[in-house]
């Protein structure tokens, strides 16, 4: 049975220690403590040629020691190390966090003297990335790390937690047996092929492929949501000029974020700002309106704002209750008929001065909600319905595992097929060995998930995108 | 004798243990690792509460323990957690530092946890403020935690450095010990007055208060130096329009800091710049020239750079070699008539265009160094005049300890006040009582800088300047 020896770089248990690396592990900047983690071989007896304190060599895994750290003689910084031993640190090496001052200048000369005894620089990532080679995450996890450490939102930290739980490696691992077993069964009959045994029943893994390929599919069908918790509600404010677009941007923010007057227009571009409510995070995009003009600046902001109503997850539909536009049935109608599945709300802005409005014309479409950034009525209400129009319009509770990343979910649908292909093939009375190929691509799909199949252009492109020093 | 009874909130060895506080001691942004900082009573405890790894409340000072934080059952981050135990901490408080995966949202949600099981936020330098308060640190040395942190050149974190490993303080304690017998002698003559005896000889109080007088007067000659040393080299660029102020200092920071054209006065304004050499920080100043001018706005430009120049620590007269303006002359010799102390260098620009130069004109002032940005011939030289002309004015080795803070110069200027009028005092007769109120002033003052004297307003300027978590 050759068939779960797929090629693994990373064999839990077995540990290489590789050049020792350095790097400041903390962001950059001004703070109490700054963290520069050393890890490698010897990485220990490195860092005690410029520590001191007690001698490191001979303390525990696990310890923390305060000593000096000199240069040349020259006292640097007091500082404190911890000692963790291979295999029981992050990277699954020997490593050392030195624990020094804050400040940019401080922490440098403290890094500097660590690689003058003979570390190397980390690249980006690859304390992570050795942590995956040494077997202590699988790919899926450490790509979690990525994307907990740059999440925006509390629901993208809580779905990147689950990924880093390794929720997702579940998932696929159990797909990835389900496929191993059946392969390994049909391909066992090849070696009796003359015998015309059947290992596997046909209505066994006709089941299994449907079953397969319905799982995958549910967890595909979490991307949307996954992408929209990781990277943000795309939210365009759309309305005519002066319906009050940027100041409801800024109500909603709770700030001076995009420039707010009383002359039409004054948006000339798309404004994009982070906004998060109850854990979730909309970008919010301010537009300069929708409405025909002959200004060519103004028609590129247009152009620009149509762009940013097709690529949107949520629309809010501003019209002024006090100057309705003559336009605002038109261009809702527009955008109805050209994204009928995209959400909507419909606005009505500048409610505290209804008072001095006449009857809404007839044909003007009804607002879903109306709002007063002046005074502030409306905005809880709008905020729920926002949130409510995205989440609703999918049919998914965000505290379940969602696929957030497009490399995964590129794995899966390539898996779907790879398994659908051979559900085909059954079905249409295929041998064996064509149900193998198509199951041993889809095996190799879902390795790449977890890291199981991996190539060095794989690796670099996932890690590169880490900060230094992760 | 009750002389050595001041007031002195921190006795070393007696540490009190506050209610628990907590913040994020690392800086803010996106890292590999962020560090939240509990401190104070309970604080194992506390963190325990959060805390799905092994018990903490037996485990040993110095030892770090791998865990999961948890709050309402939901898993926030897998975090190591290092425990300090008082008095061997940083605050001398028990203190637990949580190692958690670094970003914004993430290193929140592990704070809003540990503050929800107790802890207060803690306030900006709190942390030190309890060092101090608890003997770990002088105040001397708790200002050189956040100069150290601040630091923006290597020779400011290297000053800081000696304040923090209490160089000051041993000076004043110095001092201090000094007055403190003097005072002991004089005030011990006081309770023996009827029998008239002298228990210090008058020609050793002279010769005391006169080397006091001279060793304060030394450390406070730093001062100068190390104003410079802390808050960089204040480093102005004169000269006509177009002389090529711009080009030069962008040449000097080796990337596109000022905006530079070809049109003369395009610098319309006062541009500042960090600039690191050799250790040292210059803050250079980009001008707008100060010719004459009828044009409204350039006049306000010309006034600026005035003040700019009467405040530098050095001044670069640039002057073009290819075009020399006819009022260099005039300026040159009008900066050295009212800053007649100040150091300034000629700097000829353009050097390149040089072969088609006439000679200079007469009058024309002799550049101390040619420089071609566009070549980069003389930059280098430039770079050593510019360090030389600062250091060489000042007579002072920026190895030797430095008084960098304009509170601790104060201070010190006080004390020798102080000591001095008590020397007049001596030669003057008068008796003991008298001398002793001059001398306890001393005390006071001499007090301040180390802490042995503070008040709450005072602490409160002094920690109100750090960052929260440290």
């Amino acid at each position: 049975m050759e068939i779960s020896k797929q090629k693994t770089p990373p064999i839990p248990g077995e540990i290489t220690q590789r050049e020792p690396i350095a790097a400041i592990a903390t962001p950059t900047g001004e703070g109490g403590i700054a963290v520069i983690r050393v890890s490698g071989r010897d990485s220990i007896t490195l860092v005690e040629r410029i520590f001191s304190g007690a001698p490191l060599t001979d303390k525990p895994s696990h310890t923390i020691h305060y000593g000096l750290i000199t240069r040349a003689g020259k006292r640097l910084d007091d500082v404190l190390v911890s000692l963790f031993r291979s295999p029981r640190s992050y990277t699954g090496e020997d490593t050392v966090e030195i624990s020094c001052h804050g400040g940019v200048i401080n922490t440098q000369l403290v890094l500097e003297a660590v690689l003058h005894v003979g570390a190397r620089a980390a690249e980006p990532g690859e304390f992570t990335q050795r942590a995956f080679l040494n077997g202590k995450l699988d790919l899926s996890q450490a790509e979690a790390v990525a994307d907990l450490i740059h999440a925006r939102s509390k629901k993208a930290a809580e779905s990147s937690r689950q990924h880093l739980d390794g929720k997702l490696g579940e998932y696929v691992k159990a797909f990835r047996q389900q496929v191993i077993d059946a392969t390994a069964m049909i391909e066992l009959e090849l070696d009796f092929i003359e015998e015309d045994v059947e290992f596997a029943s046909r209505d066994d893994l006709r089941k299994l492929f449907t079953d397969l390929t319905d799982s995958i599919q549910q967890l595909l069908e979490t991307y949307e949501t996954g992408r929209i918790v990781k990277h943000g509600v795309r939210t365009v404010f759309a309305g005519a000029p002066n319906a009050g677009k940027s100041t409801l941007l800024n109500t909603l923010m709770g700030r001076e974020r995009a420039i707010v007057s009383e002359i039409a227009g004054t948006t000339r571009d798309v404004i994009d700002a982070d906004w998060n409510y109850d854990g979730l995070l909309f970008t919010l995009t301010d537009t300069a309106g929708l409405r025909v003009t002959e200004d060519v600046i103004e028609a590129e902001g247009v152009r620009r704002s149509r762009k940013a109503v097709s690529e949107a997850d949520l629309v809010l539909y501003l019209t002024d209750l006090h100057q309705p536009d003559p336009q605002d049935a038109q261009v809702i109608t527009e955008i109805r008929q050209q994204w009928p599945e995209k959400p909507m709300l419909i606005v009505g802005t500048k409610a505290d001065r209804k008072e001095l409005l006449k009857q809404l014309p007839d044909k003007h479409p009804k607002p879903d909600i109306e709002v007063s950034s002046l005074e502030g009525t409306g905005i809880d209400t709008l905020k729920r319905l926002m949130k409510e129009a995205v989440l609703e319009s999918r049919d998914i509770d965000t505290s379940g595992l969602l696929v957030t990343s497009s490399r995964h979910r590129d794995a899966l649908e390539k898996t779907r097929g790879h398994v659908h292909s051979a559900l085909r093939g059954l079905e249409g009375g295929l041998t064996g060995d064509f149900l193998s190929i198509d199951l041993r691509a889809a095996l190799h799909e879902l390795g790449t998930i977890t890291g199981e199949i991996t190539t060095e252009d794989l690796l670099d492109s996932i890690f590169s995108r880490f900060c230094i020093g992760k």
